[in-house]
């Protein structure tokens, strides 16, 4: 059996770690899942004058005090990325690759940057369209296999998958040097519709059409709605309550994800309000 | 007329200050009532490690980042205690000792560091018992007033009634020394409660009782309820939706004053989140 922690939260934007400084203060065993990187939001805000306590500083030298921050309490970030999250009763199971985590408690901070689906993605999901191309692999053994990759990390799924597959042919939704064995295909061109009967079998590009056994969708995050079967969403974000509770008993949200305005601070306000009522039912 | 500002925030704390930084940087015309000490619980704190951004500081130490922030925005505090806030359909009227501020939104972000009222102080409320000793000073001519004060700022409002008044008692609820006109007497000594007929007439202490005209209990701040004339509550707390809007339009509320928590940065958060609904409400 795997380790079972108290809290796990998914997500490592303001939210997720206000959330897990919170869970380390009261001394609860936890796991944070997320990027070194926190937040591409973060990163990439040119100034923010807006979280109290610092003015006028960049997303990096703000990042820069989050990190500092959690190193200080000695917490470190999970760097894998959750494909499916089920309520067990007394427990959720976290699905990442080949491994389950468990944990009593989840605090999802999800942020929004994972945008519409592609026209058939939700359709065919489970059908040949997958979000995990490591964990899916053994099923596309000699098959053709297709990756749509929105971030780098894509590139060493496609690589793991293209071992396996007769053919892989690679999406990048970003621009940079890629790192593909060279047995890979990379397509320029951008998906407008998963098509099939029973199970997928081509994808309709804007300028062409492929055949195609499966296909896998790799964002930075999938919508809470697909990682967590059953919440509640309400106009695309989590439906939650004032103690940040979703419908799912032990399943709280804080941060973008649960509602505008997307800022920093109201995200961080959020999780710790998410992770201190987590904390007071597992007492 | 007065000047109508577009906001007014009332309380200074992390809830109030995050508010006023985002109003200011939506160009709206603001005014924030506090001290400049922006919170006596936030001041006091010993040690303050779940801020995100900030590990470790004092909360004089985070009160420094506080005021530098508003300081560089020029935000300034108005150092005035609001002893009623009426809504009059399109705006607010505040009032403040002689002066009437206007504002066609309110932001309450006012703590819970009010306590519970003195027995009887709610009965006779209008009929003897005030929270604002020089407001109505004029009725009190020849008169016998007394003063429970729980704080400095309330001996100059004693100094200011003893000049009208034929006697007047002051029972400071803290400790230290007082600067007090001569003609003041103090009585050391513990409120128990208010008594009357259709006015107050005497009020009983643990170890005595005695006759007065009028009773004002000048705390740090009055309950929202009594600030705000038909503000629902629950709980002890004020009644607020996920934009924290409260039952009155255009009237806000963040930080302790909606809920546990008690927490700077959940403070902060909901202090943004009214204001940035203020904001829209406003255009």
């Amino acid at each position: 059996m795997s380790d079972r922690y108290d809290i796990a939260v998914i997500g490592s934007g303001p939210a997720g770690l206000e959330a897990a400084i919170n869970a380390k203060i009261r001394n609860k065993n936890i796991i944070i899942f997320g990027n070194k990187d926190f937040s591409a939001k973060l990163v990439k805000a040119p100034k923010i004058n807006n979280y109290l306590g610092f003015y006028n500083v960049t997303g990096k030298e703000l990042k820069k005090h989050f990190e500092e921050h959690i190193k200080k309490m000695e917490i470190e970030i999970t760097e894998e990325r959750i494909d499916a999250i089920y309520a067990m009763g007394d427990y959720f199971a976290l699905m990442v690759n080949q491994k389950t985590y468990e944990a009593k408690s989840i605090i999802l901070a999800t942020g929004m940057q994972y945008g519409k689906p592609i026209k058939g993605e939700e359709e065919f999901l489970g059908k040949g369209v997958g979000y995990c191309a490591t964990c899916d692999a053994p099923l596309y053994k000699g098959k053709i296999v297709t990756i749509i990759g929105y971030n780098k990390e894509a590139e060493e799924e496609a690589n793991y998958v293209s071992e396996l597959a007769s053919t892989l042919y690679y999406i990048p939704m970003y621009k940079g040097e890629y790192k593909l064995n060279e047995n890979i295909t990379v397509i320029n061109d951008n998906p407008v519709e998963i098509v099939g009967d029973d199970r997928v079998n081509k994808l309709v590009m804007k300028n062409q059409t492929i055949e195609t056994d499966g296909v896998f969708v790799l964002k930075d995050s999938i919508s809470p709605s697909q990682l967590v079967p059953g919440l509640e969403m309400e106009n695309e974000h989590i439906k939650v309550d004032r103690k940040m509770q979703t419908n799912i008993k032990n399943c709280y949200a804080a941060g973008d994800c649960t509602g505008k305005p997307y800022q920093y601070i109201k995200a961080a306000g959020e999780g710790q309000v998410a992770v201190l009522n987590a904390v007071e039912n597992l007492s």
